[in-house]
């Protein structure tokens, strides 16, 4: 019999109901779900994953929660990423159904993607279900579209990206998603002073229930000191054929 | 009593397990459910999105389908959803609970948009639930990050776009989404042809069943007649810091 693979699982954003149908049966299916988990301000160690999946009704049973250290430390990140790998693999030999919970997407910038190599290193199979990403909710939730026609989707987390292709200028139907915008506020606020810029989308905590917040307005992106979990979608407005 | 907005609901690109509950449970609080339709080959009508629909066990009676005729016809689909977007406004009078279905994400080159501008400009409220796009339903089945680190992702329709991208050298952790590939298909194949060029991805009607292809062969996809349901990722890894 082929030994079954471990499934990374793709929670989306925050809010429950944005799992998919697969997630969910893949939850309730699997015997372990492994949890990143970090720490707060306070020191306290949180777990958004585990938050998402309690939501559904899964048995916190399952959980098996692995702690994160700070990002700016990536040798201790690696470090937890290889210790959980080698745990996975323990688990996997019992014969143990194993999930391994992922926040947001896995292809989007996801450091857990680590925990898969290492996986992959020590010989098992790895799987990956799609989830939805922050930027796609974001698009959502702002009712207009990222692309359109003849526009181009831009996703980064570079300033001299998003100058270039601002310089270059944005086609009608085309949005850049500005990910980790705490990275450079300055530039970017730089950016929203300057005349003639395009339309902005800008939000904190998306799909974290009360401590979500969003705007379009500059003067009041202006004044806000962005947090870890914030991005900003820049876009130049599709102009449609009926309204043209 | 506020009224009820009309709700665009996202299906995913083809698989009903990539639907998300929310999605889920919007389809099954409608009253009706509109439904895109487009002709075969044959002339015959077919809606992808009325077979997800059924497939996670939604009452056939409460679908609405509507035919968009063929894409090149431009001012025959914009027509065509014009008389949609009237026929919903009046069931919306009559108190009807109305979602409007849409493949893939609604904010992903998704034409059903002009519905939604037209029930707007009518003094109607709409609203969006975002899906998986296409392209992020081939990054794990391609078990590959999309964008890592300092990486961007670009999504495109057009080959000046993704020419400009690779002569300016994707970084580590990038990817171009290249849509509707079946328009300059000989361009692409161009770029493949060439020396040193980066990874691919190439993938035909992802998520729908048997008719589904994919493959990172570069001899097999320089073989292949792309259809209309293609599209090919370019990237090139992410070295992660365990495996420099």
């Amino acid at each position: 019999m082929k030994p079954s693979p471990i499934i990374f699982v793709s929670l989306g954003p925050g809010n429950p109901e944005l799992m998919t149908l697969g997630c969910y049966h893949q939850l309730q299916q699997a015997d372990v779900i492994v949890c990143p988990s970090t720490a707060n301000k306070e020191g306290k160690f949180t777990s958004k994953a585990a938050e998402i999946i309690t939501a559904v009704g899964i048995e916190t049973e399952k959980l098996y929660k692995f702690h994160v250290p700070m990002q700016r430390k990536r040798e201790a990140a690696l470090a937890a990423y290889k210790e959980c790998a080698d745990e996975i693999a323990a688990m996997h030999k019992k014969g143990l159904k194993i999930t391994v919970a992922v926040e947001g997407d896995i292809s989007i910038y996801a450091s857990t993607q680590t925990i898969a190599e290492y996986l992959e290193d020590a010989g098992l199979t790895v799987e990956m279900t799609p989830g939805i990403p922050s930027f796609i909710a974001a698009a959502a939730a702002m009712a207009h579209p990222l692309v359109m026609g003849t526009g181009s989707l831009i996703v980064t987390t570079d300033i001299e990206q998003i100058r270039h292709n601002i310089e270059r200028g944005l086609q009608h139907g085309s949005s850049i998603v500005c990910m980790k915008i705490k990275s450079y506020e300055n530039e970017i606020k730089e950016y929203l002073s300057a005349p003639g810029s395009y339309e902005c989308f800008y939000y904190e905590f998306l799909g974290m229930g009360d401590k979500e917040f969003t705007t379009s307005d500059k003067s009041e992106i202006m004044a806000r000191s962005f947090p870890y979990f914030s991005s900003m979608i820049i876009y130049n407005p599709y102009q449609s054929e009926h309204n043209r």
